[in-house]
């Protein structure tokens, strides 16, 4: 085992004031030299970063953001990607937050994307909008103590919920907004993982429950009164951040958000070329592929919508591991009317912190009114609805496509 | 049931030519406006898309992308998001494709993610590098069949096996690129489900085997010799597109990326502050709690990498559902070395279509040297050698915080 | 669509005193002569239940156990399956209800179990015994509240936590044993899905649980004071009964067991042939590959032991479905001690009720002094030992195997 | 860390002939004594197998199966377990192998559970029976071969592909029945995972493929000739042995059986007291419930049919942890017709080896005709149809529950 000692040239820094525009073009500057030369640098002789590429970056370095604005969203900060956005809408918004006709804002660099949205937007507003509820919020991070033997583990179990007031009291002594509302437990081996529950406010609040669970977990270490506490980790990965878990599914993360709308059988006719009861019958076979293949969402692409609003919005879009989630459920009522309803069990969102104060990303918050304090479900129930209209609308194109091409060959099906 | 017939203004649109300045502009002022007076709209009188905003967009206005160069991408385009770019490495990759170091753009508003990757990137090229390699590669599309009974179905599927070469040719009459490499086959009820793999070169390749499929599928149907078959549908919902399955963990979607790392206990102490053996310990305990959890990812946290990358890149950052899973594995062997493999079964790459080709996002790619024909894989490699960089940072910081605080109170674990 | 109208003759019965010898013995002689005959009643002319096998049955009409006494037990009463038990053992158990040495009764027909599982017990009863842990016991029923729209759901969700006090109350009316413990809420679409977790003293408690909540469900309808319910269902799948979910691994159903074990390097090289590094690092492999499969069990085969002894004890063996899910956890300390542990989350056992008080069933629960009144985690305890000494020794045997061969082809490895 | 050296007394064995009427004898007096004394060998004091229970083992020693008929079966034989038999049927069953009306045996202590069979036999029969086929067949062994890093193990996935026909001649010289069908392949780390699959006639196959894959796997190591390989070991768990996996699921393991039936309206109606719009309705519901349980089983109890005639026929019951999945599908046509399909990925059965010859074992499968040579697909079959029945009775009791029950209230859901 021997380690390398091959010098490769740092990426330009100054300790002092490393956000400027002086230090993002020195930046520049060394990556495209790099690119042009990095080759070189293999020790395989084969290129890595190489020649041709070598004509420096322009457009990276065209924003208008200040680099001193980035300052807590970014290091070695070299200029932006720019993503363009298109506008969705109007879509109708029945919440208890949102209430309204909304234009959303979609970042993405997927065609017919926003085409599609925009097609399921229109046919929910047409039916009355899309009802959205956030039934559950909640942010977590997920510490394990770790024991001699189960039992012991099992009597810290019964210690921490005797204790719950003092540690809720310890963890919310570092933020003024967040607030410890349980603490789940699952037993296994020696181990006791432990799942803080907060709320966070409009922040999304990662970085929150981290500092409140960690001085919370060092009180418990300081004052548990038994032996066989042997250390414990503050995260024991059943958060589960940044992944989807069966367990999110059922506890949440984030916010769980359900839309729903109910749609004539003509509506669907007239719009979308097909009826509700062929949506409905299909949607069954697709829950058994869904099934079959342990799919984590039996709808058809709730993500796109997600991830779109989470770049426009300054959202962390590494959460679309958790926000890609989801649960489609669907009903045809005795008069034909289509039901469809969308649950997100764990639709990490903020209109606080993190990238929603940068330029572009605070422009689009406020389009939808949603910068800032207060607007957090607000956004929720936006992205809701427009999950929404992407499943209806997929779903549609999917099944027309089907339908159209069973007339070419109707006798088949005869 | 009735239908809401209220009108809502329309996004401005010319049907001739949509993508020009005048346009976004046009957009950009209709928004600003809307989002000063929607709220009216709202039909419980409740303000959607209110009055403090309507300050009007002056930053998404602000870009060096063409108008028309962004059709393809996106629709009814008003400018973008200015997403902040860091640059973190160098990092020395060992791929078949990717060799030497890299310096990787990493478009993220979360701050410290630079910064961590970083850290772990200059421990794995201290270590000699990352090896990584691409071990597997298909796209996906996944229609279903379905019959009066399940007989019939299973018959079809021998027909399917039997008459592989003609479907092969039918679906590659639609592109000079893509290849079907091999048809799964899932049988429920009266259903076959069907799980056409392709590969398709430097493309993602979505709308590639959608297009392929489907001109399989018709010529399946027109010739499909017995009798029983009711209909099919292009997606049976086992793709499984835009979300995390099982099914993907096992037979990939993209491409199955393995990077490995082997570092010796002094480098991990020198430089992240934890042995290698504390580690490898408290892996074990976190693989109990993604079990527990029923986790996708027994994993830190692969998504950051992977958003940051897409987002900068020009990747559908949406695939981040599926690309999200992760399955690590760490060894500890008899000279006290650590052994680190990040697997990632399903990411989802591109250097040639999508958003590959704008701006800022080609200059991504460029300075990597992985813009176009002939370099997905080198691409998929250096997403998996930063996986890796990331997964060592984080895990080791986990456990760092926690034998730091084990210091403060020793006597409790003595 | 026709229905059928031939006829086939139907089990002897009597209305009045079906649980008699009189009675079994003319199923018997029913069945013995249409199993020499029901091949002509099938309706495609091939045989059925033909012809060389109307010897008729001897030994099923061989048993001891009064057909009185199986009433509640069992319909059609014909006689019994004579399954083989096997007696393993002694297994040093310390548990908090069972606490000595074991033998335990297996009841299979796999050749090998008994000794395999008795080579397991052998050793952990050498190293000190097992500790065995119950860390959580609860029996569900989990009825669905269906409601127009999520918010409506929402709102019941809160109501029941109002008036847990009284639902309580009300549920248990109907057991002198069971208790509420909780309910947990989840909710999608316009459903709210609620899990009573009920404990059941020495019974399993399904029938108790459906009893009680089924009076708590019909209170909970005559008295929810808010509008837009439409109708529940006495289970909405979230119990669940008879079958593995991960919201069982993580809530448990039944008893949630955990059995440890420390064992010295030098006593597993002794006796089986590996050393504890090379079980440590197998189980790691095995530990990915369970992952990649999406495995409810990352363990070897805990369900050998809980069949074989739900057999021989009454227990109902379709639990083996719910009981199979296990996790296993190990571990090498510093001075290369073995540890193991078994965590089984849903172990459904009875020492009263179901078939507890059978025959053999009930000699085999007394032979571990283990029928009736306070005794069920004392079986669940033994079951958990049980386990625990089954997965050692067959990961050993695994192991030892590709050890042995290893040392045939010396030269390939080095 | 200390070893246990107490002495607890061995059952008796005679290494000569331990299959003797005798030995069993002696055994049970042993254990009799035991039970009335083991207590005191508890290491803590408190009472292991205690004395009230001391009166001895008289039902356990009733049996008309000889001793010596055990060996292969069971070691250390003390006597049976005594399970009740009760029989339901006719089922009419319409299959490939089975075709006629069926009387099964069903052994099981829980009471009603043959009467529920029963009622849904009698349906499935009037509506002409139960068609079920079975669709997939095979028996898997999974070696795991680890290398030293996954460029390597990529590289023996290749020449595992290249090889396969001598693989297979290598694995077959050690069965006459057994026929190696394909090797799946997974990657992760520097791991591959081979699966092997087997068809292996009438015997369920598990010790046949451990043989035939031990032996190619042998060969493998032998030939292999590339550098790299540094062990392998027979199971890497992805097999999935005496446990479910989503693997599985979608690979099967055993027989993957689908039961389908179609049933009007009206029958439903007059037998079963609900309609076909209310089951199909309700269905939706609990797949919902089962997707977020993270249920392996979207079906209501199959495992009670599956547990009771592996019982009754000698199957290995611990092989319930497979055969609990299942998928149900619903769906009503144009005319109102309810059809139902039960799909079982997993079925593990054998009409040859394992415990189908013993005294009531044999019996039971001659009561079906399933006994010996060319009948494993019959019983497959007799058992899809036999779970069908299951479902239909069940998910119509606990709807028609509700349905009464809506009827005591109607007022409410007005």
């Amino acid at each position: 085992m021997t380690t390398h000692n091959k010098h490769y040239p740092s990426v330009p820094r100054d300790k002092e004031n490393n956000y400027t525009e002086l230090l993002a073009k020195q930046r520049r500057d060394f990556v495209s030299q790099q690119s042009g030369q990095s080759g070189q640098s293999g020790q395989s002789g084969q290129s890595g970063q190489s020649g041709q590429s070598g004509q420096g970056v322009q457009h990276i370095g065209h924003y208008s953001v200040k680099p001193e604005d980035t300052a807590g969203n970014i290091e070695n900060f070299i200029g932006v990607a720019q993503v363009p956005i298109g506008l969705a809408g109007p879509i109708l918004v029945n919440g208890e937050h949102a209430s309204g006709a909304f234009y959303v804002p979609l970042a993405t660099t997927e065609g017919t994307l926003v085409a599609s949205y925009n097609r399921g937007m229109r046919v929910i507003t047409a039916a009355g909008g899309a009802k959205v509820t956030v039934v559950d919020d909640a942010m977590q991070r997920a510490p394990v103590f770790i024991f001699e033997d189960a039992r012991q583990a099992r009597q810290m179990g019964e210690w921490i919920e005797d204790n719950f007031a003092e540690i809720k009291s310890q963890a919310e002594t570092t933020t003024s907004v967040g607030l410890l509302r349980n603490i789940e437990q699952y037993a296994a081996a020696r181990m006791r993982y432990l799942r803080f529950n907060f709320t966070t406010g409009d922040a999304a609040g990662q970085n929150m429950v981290s500092k409140a669970c960690f001085v919370a977990c060092e009180w418990i270490k300081a004052n548990y009164p038994y032996s066989g506490l042997q250390r414990y980790t503050l995260s024991g990965a059943m958060d589960t951040d940044k992944k989807h878990s069966q367990l999110n599914t059922l506890h949440s993360r984030g916010k769980r958000v359900i839309a729903e709308v109910t749609i004539s059988d003509q509506l669907l006719r007239d719009n979308l070329g097909v009826s509700a009861d062929m949506l409905f019958k299909m949607r069954q076979i697709s829950n058994v592929g869904s099934m079959l293949a342990g799919s984590v969402n039996n709808g058809a692409h709730s993500p796109n919508a997600i991830a779109a609003i989470f770049i426009a919005c300054g959202q962390d879009a590494a959460n679309v591991a958790e926000s890609s989630a989801a649960i489609s459920f669907v009903d045809v009522d005795s008069e034909g009317n289509y039901y469809l309803a969308m649950t997100i069990p764990s639709l990490i969102v903020a209109t606080y912190g993190g990238g929603t104060a940068l330029a572009t990303q605070k422009e689009c918050l406020e389009l939808m009114d949603c910068f800032g304090e207060g607007k957090v479900k607000k956004l929720a129930e936006i992205i809701g609805a427009t999950v929404l209209a992407g499943e209806l609308s997929l779903s549609a194109a999917v099944l027309a496509g089907d339908w159209v091409s069973s007339h070419d060959n109707l006798g088949r099906n005869r």
